[in-house]
């Protein structure tokens, strides 16, 4: 058998199915994992692909099937292991080969790799993978940062593996070092954003209109025709039809409200926060996942202050829509808005219109909207989405709904963490004069930090009395 | 001259203010500013205090002016410059003496130093300071950092120089480490929050309501002697009522609403996020700040969307109030969560009942609110402030009023990200049955994630279908 074009270390149920994807597609991938078992079962499963597969559970094996200049993925667990591997593949490479971290890594380390790795003569590209495990199997979604040379390198792989949006690979290189795990750490967000959004809508639904999960089902579905169109509410909608088959009954009803998280909607939090960027719908999102995992003090909560009332929300269907697709456009301007921040202090020239290009299929956030978010930045200039005219109008028609929503459940006592930040963001946005005249005021008072003012130049400081009792 | 009792070196506003304190309180102090000026002025400024003064542009000289085991307190600015007096201090001192770090260090730093000058034989604390000028120099709260031992050292000139709440001192060691600038980062989130919410709660007056500044000034000076009591709502009166003698007019008017940001509210919000705790009103408190610091974008943003409409709030004063009330329950509650949950990770057994004593007195976020919570800890077990028994009456007696207030700014289109964000923390502390059992369907469908079910336990997952089009 011939060499193999690319290699690929870690047979979770993501490596495995990249390294499907990649026989797929007509390449040969030689694989690795430290477990003689996987690369086994991983070979005598492959089937249909089999002449393009092998493997190793021996290292410097799994190297030698490598055709020269070597490519290898790995894809484990993000952190330590991902160390681990590149020590251990350091002495069996040469100058010209190339590492590809495709893992859910903090770009802070992949940083560090590049930094790591210079003057060895390897290569290293740290490449955002996003779809799930679908995803990986029939085309995800790619966002590549690196060097360009070693992208050129792996272009052809990647390219073909990705996920297709009319024809389009969805697959991009994105800047140097970090920028392509920066990106896919703010997908996440998004994502997180996303979500929590959606489950807000759903429990507006459920408790303040009293719908079944097949009634909400049917919703999603219909929205999915509309301009929320995306692959989130397609899923939705699955998830609220399915049945739990030992019981009968609706397999949401019986699915605990605890939601876990991996770390990387905080990163994009914590990123967003250290850029200095409103990120709070992904804040929020965050935030509703930390107060999921609180069961036990949300039950005592409610018993203290009692239950929420039910079917208290007067609010229709086609309003939750709107307010759903207003509060998505703010969640996007904020994560487009930290990338833009990101790129300009990392020096990445960060294409926003590439990146909604490549999310417009194989990614988890996928949708129609993104397509309009490409088409947006690709004739503008203007880092917010709020200002591009085609979500300007979106958000003018929108926005109304919003404010229903917000008030609507504030009154019903329906929690929405996200879009009602959602909603803070954009009238803060919209909001020529704010209110931290007084913040800076204050500011001044207790500890000189002194004010602008608008009739002329300057830091200025106001003679504030003593409160000092003497 | 006798030796001095403590030296303290920087002489900035903070500083300075901080030796006259010292001074003040009968202890002769030295002290130390790389600029001969510096010291010299405030050596012939000292006035009735010259007695208990001394110092020198001189490090060798400075330190050769103190009692040993010497105590040194560093009032520089935080990071590096602390790092580089720090370097030049250990070859003049020696075993026993110990350096006070006084300054708003980030906590990881804190930690680092003490792990830096572990094995010198010089002891180290790390000290959070709040209350401005006036608190540096008539009574700050203080917190302490570090090893019991140095805390006795320095304990009577730090107890001398705090704030008194009455006749108790504003000063108390809380822990290991970094757990006294930790303490500090957390005070200035919850800070960060209490002010959004009073300019929250401004802007309703102003342009929900039509209200003038003075008219403003005079709500809040009556609102200071109800339950909402504190430093901060009496300095807004002060801010509110000031005029600007040029022109004549309300000086709010003329400053900009652009607020400045030092750091520490930025690291509170990161440090929940690292440790999973909700701070939604923390970080809305920070977003708003960035927010604000974007005027061109804003008066863009105006004039893309239209001005939000004037007076269209339907809020009575007595609702404000109440809604500034819950907010700010929910934002301490948040703040106190994320220390219980710090002290439980670094093992530092934070008195929470302590903090909220030695706030009581001294630093910015100062009030009678801060004595009931430091009544509840103490008497009680639970960390979440949603659960003690005094918040529980009050929570229930003015949630109403937030909801209210929340509902009216998203119809009479004012931003309430501080708000609103208390109020989805409430709504959502208080739901058994959150939405996130929707979160988790959506993660198991597309990364098999897994989920808990109620009925039975274990790990679960469905079999979903594929959305793969063949």
């Amino acid at each position: 058998m011939s060499q193999a074009d690319i290699g690929l270390i870690g047979l979770g149920v993501m490596g495995e199915n990249l390294a499907l994807n990649i026989a797929d597609n007509g390449y040969k991938v030689a694989v690795y994992n430290r477990t003689a078992d996987k690369v086994d079962s991983f070979l005598s499963g492959a089937g249909d692909l089999s002449d393009n597969v092998m493997g190793s559970a021996d290292l410097a094996k799994f190297v030698s099937m490598l055709k020269r200049p070597r490519s290898v993925i790995i894809m484990v667990k993000a952190g330590g292991p991902v160390d681990s591997v590149i020590e251990q593949l350091k002495p069996l490479l040469e100058k010209g080969d190339v590492i590809i971290d495709a893992g859910n890594a903090n770009y802070h380390d992949t940083v560090r790799r590049f930094a790591e790795l210079d003057g060895t003569g390897i290569g290293f590209l740290g490449i955002g993978v996003s779809g799930g495990e679908e995803g990986a199997r029939h085309g995800p979604s790619i966002m590549v940062g690196g060097s360009e040379d070693e992208w050129h390198n792996a272009e052809d792989v990647l390219n073909a593996i990705a996920a297709k949006f009319d024809g389009e690979s969805c697959c991009a290189y994105l800047g140097t070092g970090g920028a392509g795990h920066f990106v896919k750490t703010i997908h996440n967000g998004i994502e997180y954003a996303d979500m929590q959004m959606i489950a807000e809508i759903y429990g507006v639904m459920r408790d303040g209109l009293g719908m079944s999960p097949a009634e909400c089902a049917d919703v999603f579905r219909e929205w999915n025709k509309g301009p929320l169109d995306s692959y989130l509410i397609e899923i939705s909608s699955h998830v609220l039809d399915a049945v739990d088959e030992e019981s009968g009954k609706p397999l949401l009803d019986i699915i605990v409200d605890q939601a876990g998280q991996k770390g990387t909607g905080r990163w994009s939090a914590i990123e967003a926060l250290n850029l200095g960027v409103s990120a709070t719908t992904i804040e929020g999102a965050v935030a509703a996942r930390s107060i999921s995992a609180m069961k036990d003090e949300r039950i005592a909560g409610e018993k203290l202050y009692g239950a929420a009332p039910k079917g208290k929300a007067k609010l229709d269907l086609k309003t939750l829509e709107k307010a759903l697709l207003a509060g998505k456009i703010a969640a996007y301007a904020q994560g487009f808005a930290v990338m833009a921040k990101a790129s300009e202090e990392n020096g990445w020239n960060l294409p926003l219109d590439q990146i909604a290009k490549i999310w417009r299929a194989g990614c988890i956030i996928r949708s129609r909207f993104l397509d309009t978010i490409s088409q947006s930045f690709a004739s503008g200039t203007a880092a917010n989405l709020l200002t591009q005219p085609a979500f300007v109008e979106m958000m003018k028609d929108s926005n109304g709904a919003l404010r229903e929503v917000v008030a609507g459940c504030a009154m019903a006592e329906l929690p929405t963490p996200c879009l009602s930040s959602a909603l803070a963001y954009f009238d803060g946005y919209r909001q020529a004069n704010g209110t931290t005249n007084l913040t800076q005021g204050q500011r001044d008072f207790f500890g000189a930090h002194g004010f602008k003012r608008y009739d002329k130049e300057g830091d200025f400081h106001h003679s504030w009395p003593s409160l000092i009792e003497k």
